[in-house]
C-alpha cells in the first residue's frame, strides 16, 4: 500500500495522546501509521475508528527500546507507504515517584532508552529524508519533568531533560533545513488509558473525578494544538509549548489561590 | 452600537500583529475593538479591511501609558458594545539597543510603564467583570527579553520581564477561575511596519531582504497561533509559547550549523 | 571622614541580610557604608556592633524610593568616604500575598520603584565611577518571585522579574568593563527582623521554631555567600546562585520526600 | 591505610578543575581521593604536589563508563580510607560540535553514560553511607549545554541535561535528610590541559592567547568556589551556580556591548 496523502507517524499511540493525535493528523487529510509496543486489538481498534470516520490509517507493534526496530519502522514507512512529512514521538517513561534506593540501574537505563534514546534514534532514521525534502515536522511530547526534577522522579526527570535539551540541538541544526521540531511540555494529567490509567490502575476514574469538570486534559485537544503546531508556515514556528487543566497549578507555582504562601514567607 | 459576538479587545493596534490578529478574530466571529495610540487614518484603514472582509470592527485612539485610558476603554466598550472576551495586549516597548548612559531615567520608566503597568492596569480594569462571567482570555504578545537581558536592553527587558512575571501571578489567580492568560515570547523579528518598520526606518525593507524567504514573521501566521491560544478548552490551556521564523538561531543558542562552537569550547 | 579601605555600600541595612553583609565586609577589611529608610537607634546599633568588633562602619537614613536621594548617597560616598568597591542592593518589596483586587495601582508602582527602579538609578550613578577605575562589583539580593509568579504576587514578581532581568542587561554591558554584577536568589525564609520581623509580627517567633533547627536562613550564612561572590577573581565570575535551608522545597518542586505525586501523575 | 580526616573524593581528577579541586580540599583539611581514567604518571604528579604542599591524598585509575567501578571504588574508599564526607563528580562528555549524522549511536550512549548514568551510580552508590551519617555533599560539574542545547550538541547536551534533572531529583530527595547537591554550570572554558587541552591540541595555547588576560577560568578559582559550596551551612544551601571569565558573553546573551542586536531587532 502506498498513498499519496502526507503521512503522519505516531511512535506509542495508545488510546490517549498518540490516538487521538493520529486522528486528528487523519481528518486533516493525512494518512496516520500508528505504532505502540503492545495490544493489537487495541491497535486495530484505533485504525478501525479513523476509518470509519473516513481517514486513513495503518498500524504496526513496535518494541521501541529494542535496536533496529525504529530504524526499520522509518525505512517500511517511508518505501511502502510514502513520505513522512510529520511524525510524533509520544513514548512516556514515567514509572511513578520511587525513591532512589528503590529505582535500580536497570529502570534508569530504560528511562533514558525510551525517553533520550528512541528519540534520537528516530530523528537519526528519519530526519535525512526530510532534509532531503527541506521540510517535514517532528512533534515531541514531553513532561514536567522534562524542567525540573521532582522527588522520586530520578529515572523519568533524568530522561525528559535529555529529551528537552535533543530537541534544542535538534532544532537548532535542523529548523534552518526546514524541519521543525516542537517540544511539548505536557503539565497536566491526561485522560489516557493506556498510560496514566494502567499506572493507576482502578484508582483512575475515582482520580478524575477527584479533579473536576475539565481538571484532566482532554487528548482530542491536544492533539488540536499538535495539529497546530505542525501546520505553523516556516516563518513563525513554535518550538516550545505547555499545556495544563485550568485547575491545575502551574509547575513553577506553589501557591493555590485559595492559600497564602506558608511556605517561603519573604521569599 | 452593541453587538451579539463576542469581543475582542486589541491594545496596541498597528499594521502588525495587532491588526492581523484583529482581523483573525473579527473572520473567526468575533466584534474587534482595536485601540492604539496614533495615527487615526492608519487605524480607520484597519477597520476598513476588516468590515470589507465581512468582519465587524470599531477602532479608539488610545494613549495607553496615561492614567485613566485603559479603564475608560474598557468601561465603554464593556458598556456601548460587548462583553469582552479576549484581550489582547500588544503595546511593545523596544526602543533599540542603548547603553546605560543613554537610558535617562525616564525613558525606563515609561518602558516599565507600557511594558508592565499597563497590563496591569488593564488586568485590574477587566478581569473583574470576566470573573463575574467565570470566561475569558488574555493574550500578551512578549519578546525575548522578558526571559533574557542583552546588553543595551536596560529598560526593554526589565519591562518585558516584569510583564513576562505579572502574566504568571494573572494566571495563578485567575486560571481557576476560569481567565486564560498567554504570554507569547515572539522570539523573531516581525513584519510590522508601524512598530519595527518606524524602529527601522528606510533600512526596513533592507533588512527584511537580508534575512531571506520566510525570515521575518508574517503577522497572520502569529494571528493563527492567538486565534488557537483563544480557541483551547480549559482542559487543555497553553500558558507559555515561542516564536520564531526557521533561519533565525532560538534566543538560547549562539551556534548557527556552520559554525563550530568558537566561543565556550568545552563549556 | 575619609577611609583607605575599599568601601562597601548596602542600600537596606536592617538586622538581616544587610547588616550581617555589612559585618562581614567590615571583617574582611572594608568600610561598610550602611544605609536604611528609618530606625536611627536600629542603624546606629549595627555601626557600633561592627565598630566593637574592630571594623569599620558608618550609617546613614534613606528614603530610596525618592528621587534624588541614592544619587546624593553615592555622590556623597564617593567624595566623603572613598570609593565604591562594593554595593549591594538588598532592598525588599515583599507585601504577602494580595489578590489583584487588593493590590492598588500605587502598591504596584511602589513595588517597582523599590524593585526595579531603585537598582536602576543606583546602577546609572555607581556605575560610571566603577568603569573608570577598571574594577567593582554590584551584588544584588532577590527572591524567589524573579523566577516565578505564585498567587497574590503581582507587585512583588512583577517588580523582582525587572529587578533580574535588569542584572543581566547590566551585566552584559558592564562585565566586560570589570564589574561583576551578581544576582542572588534568595528562595527561603530569612531571619531578618526588620523584613519578614515586621511582616509577620509577632508570629515571626512561632513561624522560625516551625521550621526547625536550620530551617531558616541565617543572614551571617548568607553573608558569607557574599563575600565569597565580591572576591571571585574576574576569570571566574558567579551571575547567578541560588540559596535556601536545607529543609526547604526548591522552587520549581513541589513534593516532599514523604509524598507522592498526587497532583500531576503522569506528567 | 585511614586517615581521621574527612574524605574529599573526586571522579574525574584531571590538572584542571579535578586537581585543583583536590589539592583545595587537602588545603583546608581533607583527604583527597583522586580518581581518573587514564594517566597513571600525571594522576602521581598530582598526589605528589598535594603530598609536597603539606595535604593528605591518594590517586586511582577508574574506567568510570564500565559497571561496578564507581560502585567499587566507593566501598573501598569507605573501608580504606574513611568516611566520604563530600565528592565532586567532574566527568566531562564533551566531544566537540558534530553534526547528527557524524554522531552514531555508540557516541550518545557514551556520553550518557558519562554525563548521566555514572552520577546515577556514584549517587547510588554513596548515598546511603552519607544518609546514614546525616551529612554529606555532593558537588557536580556540569556545562551550558545542560541549560540549552546547540547545534552540534546532542550527545554532550542530552547527557548534561539529563544530569543536571539527576541533581534536582537528588536534591529534592536528600536535602531533607541532610546530603548538600550542588549543580555547577561552568560557562566558559576552563584552563584545563586533560580535557580542552586535548580538545583543541596544539591549538590549545593559541586560543587561550585569544581570550585575553584573565579570559579562561583558572580552576583554582573555580576550585575556591567549589570549597565554598561545601562549607555552607545546612540553612543556606545553594543547589545551583554559574561561573565564566569576566569577559566571556553569558549564555543567554547575544548581544556584546560593542554590537547593536542585528539579529532580532524587535524581538
Amino acid at each position: 500500500m502506498t498513498t499519496r496523502k502526507p503521512v503522519f507517524l505516531v511512535i506509542g499511540a495508545g488510546a490517549g495522546i498518540g490516538g487521538h493525535a493520529a486522528a486528528r493528523f487523519a481528518a486533516g487529510g493525512y494518512h496516520a501509521v500508528l505504532a505502540r509496543r503492545s495490544d493489537e486489538e487495541g491497535l486495530a481498534k484505533l485504525v478501525s475508528e479513523i476509518e470509519e470516520a473516513g481517514g486513513s490509517a495503518s498500524g504496526t507493534l513496535l518494541n521501541a527500546s529494542e535496536d533496529g526496530t525504529i530504524e526499520e519502522l522509518i525505512e517500511r514507512t517511508e518505501r511502502d507507504i510514502g513520505p513522512i512529512d510529520c511524525a510524533l514521538y509520544n513514548l512516556g517513561a514515567q514509572i511513578g515517584n520511587r525513591a532512589l534506593h528503590d529505582t535500580p540501574h536497570s529502570t534508569f537505563e530504560l528511562g533514558w532508552r525510551l525517553g533520550t534514546f528512541g528519540l534520537f534514534r528516530l530523528s537519526h532514521a528519519m530526519l535525512p529524508a526530510m532534509v532531503e525534502r527541506g521540510k517535514g515536522s517532528l512533534l515531541v511530547t514531553s513532561a514536567t519533568a522534562a524542567v525540573r526534577g521532582n522527588a522520586g522522579q530520578h529515572s523519568h526527570a533524568a530522561a525528559m531533560a535529555g529529551r528537552r535539551m535533543l530537541c534544542q540541538t535538534l532544532n537548532a541544526e535542523f529548523a534552518p533545513q526546514g524541519i521543525h521540531v516542537a517540544h511539548v511540555v505536557v503539565d497536566g494529567s491526561v485522560d489516557a488509558p493506556d498510560t496514566l490509567g494502567k499506572l493507576l490502575g482502578d484508582k483512575f476514574e475515582a482520580y478524575k473525578a477527584s479533579k473536576g469538570e475539565d481538571g484532566v486534559i482532554d487528548p482530542a485537544a491536544l492533539a488540536e494544538t499538535y495539529w497546530h503546531l505542525a501546520q505553523q508556515p516556516r516563518n513563525c514556528w513554535t518550538h516550545e509549548i505547555d499545556a495544563r487543566p485550568f485547575t491545575d497549578v502551574a509547575w513553577w507555582n506553589d501557591t493555590p489561590i485559595s492559600a497564602i504562601n506558608r511556605g517561603k514567607p519573604g521569599a
